[in-house]
């Protein structure tokens, strides 16, 4: 898939596979995945420890049009981001194009900080789940929830599913 | 303050400071703190590296009424142990004892699970504040916001304030 750009929204302490599993199966899908942090060439962390990943990207230079599809990786990652206005912001400016946002696990706080969820049907990590169903969102616990735009997961055994998922939307 | 017991609950991954500032302060106005976690004589740690705790008794093993007040500290802890339905169950029961709730940071996540926020006016971790607000709550971004039983505060800058004003409403 010639010219399909995915951004990946990315901050410390992310769940290690749930970078790594959907950014490895878009890559063997001929799928460029771009990640996006707070500055361009910084490292960063997983909070288990076993990836160190570096920014292809700052947020202040990513342009929601640049890309055909949203990924945002779980873990401590989506808290850290979302206290950051611009994080939140190319979320809404994004879905607003109404081109794929995947979000997985934690991941759904930026779709939640970003005042999105309400009415809409998703999942997340369990605790989050509750805060979504507060919010007025629409909750299943189910390994991959689609909803118009919106594809998402609630824990790294999702993941398989969640990254077919996605390919899938983006051919 | 003789017989005076107050209850903390803490899982792994706590904010060093929001359990250290609160234990010390209450114990030199002489107020016992026991620890509350999934096992007894666990222990955990701080995710900042700076502190170790043991905890002094299982969540199974603790009774709401023999506590004066609850204490929840931030960082990843309260997410923890929101995904465990005891804890859950543990605040909702101790809140409505109405004796003194004091929550920072990321704390509010606990009574947020456990379905208490709506209509209270409270304050956390800005990231929290967002997901309050979705919630229902009346959000204030001030050091200590005090609600009926509840004392909140949103961070490691307001400790000392948060400590006092938990001693003040025991004595």
């Amino acid at each position: 898939m010639a010219n399909v750009k995915v951004a990946c929204l990315l901050g410390d302490g992310f769940e290690d596979s749930e970078f790594r599993v959907p950014f490895d199966e878009l890559k063997k899908a001929g799928i460029e995945v771009e990640i996006i942090g707070t500055k361009a060439g910084q490292e960063l962390k997983g909070y288990r420890g076993r990836e160190t990943v570096k920014t292809d990207t700052a947020i202040d230079q990513a342009r929601t049009d640049s890309f055909q599809a949203l990924l945002i990786p779980g873990g401590h990652s989506p808290d850290h981001l979302r206290a950051d206005r611009r994080f939140v912001d190319f979320v809404r400016s994004f879905d607003a194009l109404k081109r794929p946002v995947a979000a997985v696990c934690h991941g759904p706080q930026l779709l939640m900080s970003a005042k999105l969820v309400k009415g809409r049907t998703l999942t997340a990590w369990p605790t989050v789940q509750g805060d979504l169903q507060l919010a007025g969102a629409n909750v299943k616990d189910e390994p991959v929830v689609m909803d118009g735009n919106w594809i998402t997961s609630r824990k790294p055994e999702d993941l398989q599913a969640f990254s077919e998922a996605l390919i899938r939307t983006l051919r």
